[in-house]
Formats: structure tokens, C-alpha cells, sequence
């Protein structure tokens, strides 16, 4: 009954390696069938090896256009049995046939509490204007970029002076607990989206008490 | 040494009774020079009589002109000798020319976690987006909406399917806490704006551990 994932990424994959680390260790009920990335020497690839699991570079480069690029993912991740797809710092717009070929089983991750800080520098942004509570969110993925309703969000806080790399730490942490735990809800089939509205059927399962200035809603349960 | 403010508001005034409930408590060193409404019928002029305040109606539909009516105001305010202007729940536009008049001097609430949800619908906005964390925002007040330095920020859970009372209640109850605390940091001379970033000058005072799932930063100090 595991959920078919794709991990698509760009990137070193710290948060496919979250994934990944939750499943081997009996928490994530997913089965990667393929971590795939547009950039031939992304570490996530590395990461996958290590894992050994199945990976895949699809260079975009080598693709005149983005449908075509598209298309092609599209073929080798249907060739899978992918039921889900997740990107993890996959920095490309996915098109709207292949969004419509996994209709409603897309998910990505963005680091700022949407729709504060969409696009492409979510972290910086936030810095940059001063916010006192950023975080992350992981959402359906909708045509227009960082916009499909939320499953899961997580706040931390911004201290005023100091290195961006220490807040991205803060929400990369986040990031690597509600990722996997969004992708257990869908696994459970415990995610009903209604319009904007992601409902979560309850569960036993406890809750874990925040070990920091953070908030997570819904709360994290045990194990993530 | 306390802080000489005055408090605008068009409503009930529950912002206004928290911070009049932490003065009387000795918690909060402002000196409440004015109560004011541009609305004569709103319940913050009761709680300002009840408490033993001056307050003042002044009917903005009696004004021809915002600028009239803003000038008229900046001059009760000054003759009041008021060096702090908090905003608490004043549905009205302040002009250019008033803000010169108190520069940098103007403080406001959002109920949302700015820059999300900026506008006068903050709370229903949130709910129909369909976020998991909204909450609220002490900010500096400039020319554009809901756009200035951000002094502190609360956030609380939203839960799906919700009535919009019930988080909006929420968010009140973190509001009620946070304007106490950021008008208390500007009476103790602890903020300092640097561009869009606000410092906050240390304290020994201890902080606030979470009694329940929201999160604020920085972070609450105790007795707010």
C-alpha cells in the first residue's frame, strides 16, 4: 500500500535525503521509483545512488522546448508507475499537460509561509523585508507557481542582523520534518482537498510537542 | 518616563482594553493621552469613559476632505502632547501629511502574518486562501497599507473546515498580547529601525514559554 513517488530535483536533495531517510526507516510508507533531476551533476543523484535507488538525469538542455523536456518526464515517470509526484527544489515550471497528466498529485515545497514570498528566492525575500515569523509550506502544485492549496505549514523565527544561512537552516530543518509528513498523510490517504481546503482525517497517532520556537500545522505526529 | 500615546480606533476596542488593562496593571508604561474614534458610536469611546480616560469622537463624515479631517486630528494629538500614534483597529487611510507629523511614530495590528493578507479582510482572507498558519503583525505605519517595518509577529493554527469566528478568536487572543508587548519595548527605548529591519534590544526579562500552539517573535516577555 506504499504511495508510488518520483522525487524531482534539481539540487543537492537535502530534502529527498529526508525522504528517503524516513522510509528506510520504516516511518514513510513510500516507494521512490525513480529520483530524477534536469541537472546531470545534482548531488540528489549521488544521494539516490547511495540509497540504491533508482535515478535518472533528463538534461533539460538537451530539449529545444519545455513541452518536449515535458513530455519525455512525463513517458518515463508513467514507465515508473508514479502515482505521486514531489518536487524538492526542482527549479523548472512543470507545464500544464504534464500537471494535467497527474492531476491533483503534484507536491512541492516552499520555503516561506505562502503566499508571503513566492517565486524562486522565498528565504532572501523574507530577510529582505523584515518579517519576524518565515517557515515553509508544502502545497498542491498548481499552473500558477507557488499558488495550489496547502497541506502543511511550519513557522520560525527571523532574527534581525543575522546570516541568511542561518535562517535557511532554520526552515531547511522544518522542511526536512513536514515534507515527510505531508507525503505519510497522502500515503495513509488521510488528505481530502475540497477547493482550496486540505482536510486531514485525524488519527491516533500523538502529536509531537514543538522542541523549539517553531510552529507546525497540522501538528507533526510521532515520528516526524 | 512613560509613553505618551494616543489610540485610534473605529470599533468595539478590545486591542485598546488589553492595553489598558496591562497599564492599569502596571505592566505597560504608557501614559494614554487620548482615546479617539472616528466613529461616534464605537464601543472603544465606552471603554475609554469606563476606564477613566479622555477620549473624543471626531465624526469623519463631518469633514469634507481626509486631509481636513487627518489635519484636524494631528492637531488634537498634538495639543494632547502625544509622541506615539496606535493604530487599533482604525479603518481609515492616514495621509501623508499626518504621518509626516508623527514620523515613525505611528504603530498598527494586522491580523494576518503581513505580507500575507494585507488589506482590510485579513482574517477571512487567510481562511478562504486556505493556510494552515495565519496570525498577526505589530508593524510600523507608512503611506501604503499594511507595508512597514515589522516589530513583532504571532502565529496561530488555522483548521480546515473552521468557523470563522473560531479563528478569528484566536487571533484576537495573540493580538491582545503582542501590541502590550511592542508599545511596552517602545516605552522601555529597546527598538531601533534600521531600514526594514527592527532590532530589539535585549532584556533580562524572562520569555514566555508557549502555553498553547501558536508562536510569537520575537519572543513574548513575561507578563504580556
Amino acid at each position: 500500500m506504499s504511495l508510488k513517488i518520483a522525487i524531482l530535483a534539481s539540487g543537492s536533495g537535502t530534502n529527498a535525503q529526508a525522504m528517503m531517510d524516513k522510509a528506510a526507516a520504516g516511518l514513510l510508507d513510500v516507494d521512490i521509483r525513480l529520483v530524477c533531476s534536469n541537472r546531470p551533476d545534482a548531488g540528489v543523484l549521488d544521494r539516490a545512488r547511495k540509497a540504491g535507488l533508482p535515478h535518472l538525469a533528463l538534461d533539460h538542455t538537451l530539449f529545444a522546448h519545455r513541452t518536449d523536456f515535458d513530455r519525455k518526464l512525463e513517458n518515463v515517470l508513467q514507465g515508473c508507475g508514479v502515482e505521486y509526484v514531489v518536487l524538492a527544489g526542482y527549479m523548472r515550471l512543470l507545464s500544464a499537460d504534464f500537471l494535467q497528466a497527474f492531476p491533483g498529485r503534484v507536491v512541492n515545497i516552499h520555503p516561506a509561509i505562502l503566499p508571503s514570498f513566492p517565486g524562486v528566492h522565498g528565504g532572501p525575500d523574507a530577510q529582505a523585508y523584515g518579517v519576524k515569523l518565515t517557515g515553509c509550506t508544502v502545497h498542491f502544485v498548481e499552473e500558477e507557481m507557488d499558488s495550489g492549496p496547502v497541506i502543511i505549514q511550519a513557522a520560525v523565527p527571523v532574527n534581525a542582523g543575522e546570516e541568511l544561512e542561518e535562517l535557511m537552516s532554520r526552515i531547511h530543518t522544518m522542511e526536512h520534518r513536514i515534507y515527510p509528513q505531508a507525503l505519510q498523510w497522502l500515503a495513509q490517504g488521510r488528505i481530502h482537498v475540497d477547493g482550496r481546503q486540505v482536510h486531514l482525517a485525524p488519527s491516533a497517532r500523538p502529536a509531537v510537542t514543538p522542541d523549539g520556537p517553531w510552529l507546525v500545522w497540522p501538528p507533526l505526529e510521532e515520528g516526524f
